[in-house]
């Protein structure tokens, strides 16, 4: 059975924590470096889908995480069974307080590879104790928000109802999923527990359950509608959609929905073929008089089900999306990751960098701020800019900046407005930042994304957004790769 | 921030349901049928990755969820402001004692398609009401322990160790991922809740940060060890495996751990070519005299990869697999249902069934049993036989089995053991069921798969487990299809 402890109102995730958190944690002590301030980012290296940005998420989540950090004296207890911790770092963990710098991309906001997500400057067994949920917590959310605004878009304007729950990886998977997946726009959910926790609209109606429970279809149709008459709303694809399911809720919203005054709402399609089904419903509704009367449709759809069915000219007004949706079927891993960027002592910093054998898992080093560039004219993002921490630019002068592996690509900008992208969420441990609500976000995350070049908003081959550095960081990290690369240049072994 | 209500240790997660269950549920009472009594299957129709088998998961969470099942005042509040539910109704939740059985195939068990995993019966609000939870919790932990299963096998006996929290969907997504994975057979975790949890021993030791934290990587290593001399374990691709990272270790193994008695346990390497960097590590560990320092590997493995550098003879002692595994990447939904099978009114159960439009959605009516038939002469599964609630089969007579769609396709069985699959969980709301450990769950699990057909084990192109229906209840099932089908063979509309 699950532990729970109720900690203002949030659950304690303490040890949700990969154990070697806590291993490196008891060495950082051990070696009287854990007060050595460390620098860690949160970025991820490539979009889901092939798509052209994602959308961050999971900022809420991880703030309550934060809150909430505590051991337990039963933690301690455990941790003190595995007989791997000195008593000096068990009292530490038993006294325990968050005294971290945390900033964030503020949720909603369209992101791009490379770019540090979150930024964690703290005492290294702090910033390091919190990589497995900020990771955790972040890589869920905006892996959902980001295929659900794939999906939001492929709609073009229509609702999108998220219906996932029962094919969600465990309850968070659903109860989280379906938080992200309205900030990717869904307009809202079948989850319950979603519109207590996030004031989201739940809705749903009936189930093929209700109908095999009576003696006909159109006896089931006619005890909905005596109780739902000003909102009557039927599944009708559990014998036959053409020939049974449509004719009598033709009947039945003659019969029992439009003598009390009201006009039913919509009918629901499950199963068969989408478009041909839809288009003779449409056709047979309209002919009866219902022409206001919604379709909706669900079965296993995505956005590229949705292009398609649009394409043919399918009359959907609602698409309810489930499966493909809560789990981001088509790439349900948002790879995100944890890197230590720098390291101060004595108020200085040293910049931090991780070679690889696969280029792409080269680091970006030291303590980063982001810049999103606006074109004044078009009022358009057209660039990301990492530089260092504190550089200053002078958004009088033109700017240059560069691909960082192609260095000869360059591009200037003469008109031009930065925004610096994080946002300060936690000052020495002290939370500072209030979180919109998610209605907020979405409607935030709307509007960042129409300031994308339409062309970032494709949903296959994109065109690629750049994430450059400026010239400072590009020779510092360049620097750093040399004298690494320099160390294995002579075979000394 | 997350509502959380501890009741009885556990969550309640009452509310985390789709809204028609409740919409439904307000119409089974408003109509009076509140007290039918309904039989509900929750079975799924594909194996993910076309594999020969799932394995059975979830069964503890479920009963935690049942037993915790309660509405509180705050939900009946909630409801009664979406002005849909009666006064009745809501004075039912409010009062809503659990009443139903529910059947299970114990945690661990090889399940196929179309046979029921769980069966509910009981009055028709409960009953459906459970839907959305029956499904989510099954779902998951059956796809992450299926998943698990196919990674153990392809590491044909060496230990694989469960690494992805931080990629997981959600927090439940790590913990009863972990769980799940343990089921299919993972031999740890780096998840420390879950050792806490499910007393699965956590493990873990370095990551990069550890080593890009010092000056150099030998004095990371030299710190370790003497902190760690008696688990020396060390991560050797940070800057260059065989330039660096083995020689530094040796270096360290030798120095700072031979000196107090202890051996090092084993070296990581996380990136690059696995095959050549094992080979090589392997090469230049031995040469050392280490040869029982154990090489572990991660980055983005699934049993595919591991399939292919074990055919290559990489000598690799141990897999980590992170978020191939916690999110079944590959197929990362397992699409159970729950419907409607059969309806009990004064002691008698009518059968009812679904058709649709897509002919894998036709459902198997009425109150079922699952046989799982043994050959005598091998001890090993051949077929599973789902019969109707009251049939008897007498084991001294020949068993014929047929093929449920191919019906001349023929099996007779003389020497023969049944064995029936579903256990009793709770009965008339009380649990009379008791979980076995995660760790008994999973030798119990080792041995029912030892008990296949060695061709169903295969992890691409597996032979296909026969699940046939008896002679009385395929008639049962074939009935009622005639009669739907006669309903709309005349276009009476």
């Amino acid at each position: 059975m699950e532990r729970v402890i109720d900690v203002r109102n949030g659950r304690n995730l303490t040890m949700l924590s990969d154990f070697y958190e806590l291993t490196m944690g008891n060495g950082y002590f051990e070696n009287g470096v854990d007060e050595t301030i460390a620098y860690f980012d949160m970025y991820f290296r490539k979009i889901p889908d092939e798509g052209g940005f994602a959308v961050m998420a999971g900022v809420d989540q991880l703030i309550e995480y934060l809150e909430n950090l505590t051991f337990t004296k039963e933690d301690i207890e455990f941790l003190r069974s595995k007989n791997t911790f000195s008593e000096g770092f068990l009292s530490y963990l038993e006294n325990f307080k968050f005294e971290c710098d945390v900033w964030a991309v503020p949720e909603g906001t369209p992101v791009f590879p490379n770019e540090p997500l979150v930024t964690v400057r703290g005492p290294i067994i702090q910033a390091q104790f919190v990589e497995t949920m900020v990771l955790l917590t972040v890589n869920h959310q905006t892996l959902i928000a980001t295929k659900a605004n794939r999906i939001v878009r492929a709609a073009a304007g229509r609702d999108v109802l998220e219906f996932g729950s029962r094919r969600a990886q465990g309850y968070d998977g659903a109860i989280y999923g379906t938080r992200a997946a309205i900030v990717g726009g869904a307009t809202s959910s079948s989850n319950t527990l979603a519109e207590i926790m996030f004031n989201v609209p739940a809705v749903g109606t009936m189930a093929h359950s209700w109908v095999q429970l009576f003696d006909s279809e159109y006896e089931a149709f006619r005890k909905w509608a005596e109780i739902y008459p000003d909102k009557c709303s039927l599944l009708v694809d559990t014998y036959n959609v053409l020939k049974s399911g449509i004719p009598n809720a033709i009947k039945v919203f003659n019969e029992y929905v439009l003598p009390t005054g009201n006009r039913p709402k919509s009918i629901r399609i499950d199963s068969g073929d989408i478009t041909y089904l839809t288009k003779q419903s449409r056709r047979m509704l309209d002919e009866a008089g219902f022409e206001d009367v919604k379709i909706i449709v669900s079965n296993s759809l995505d956005e590229y089900i949705i292009r398609d069915v649009l394409a043919q000219g399918a009359p959907i007004d609602v698409f309810g999306v489930g499966e493909r949706l809560i789990t981001a079927r088509s790439e349900p891993v948002f790879g995100g990751v944890y890197k230590l960027v720098a390291v101060e002592r004595d108020g200085k910093i040293t910049p931090k960098i991780k070679v690889s054998e696969n280029q792409e898992k080269i680091t970006t080093p030291h303590f980063k701020k982001i810049y999103r560039v606006f074109s004044n004219k078009s009022g358009l993002a057209v660039a990301d800019l990492l530089c260092e921490h504190d550089e200053v630019i002078d958004e009088s002068q033109p700017l240059t900046i560069f691909d960082p592996t192609y260095t000869w690509k360059r591009r200037t900008f003469k008109e031009y407005t930065l925004r610096e992208l994080q946002e300060r969420i936690f000052e020495k441990g002290v939370l500072v930042y209030k979180s919109p609500t998610v209605l907020e976000i979405r409607a935030y995350s709307k509007k960042e994304i129409e300031n994308l070049w339409p062309e970032a908003l494709r949903l296959e081959y994109p065109h690629r957004y750049y994430v450059d550095l400026s010239q400072k960081l590009w020779d510092t990290r360049q620097n750093l790769l040399i004298e690494q690369s320099q160390m294995y240049a002579e075979d000394k072994y």
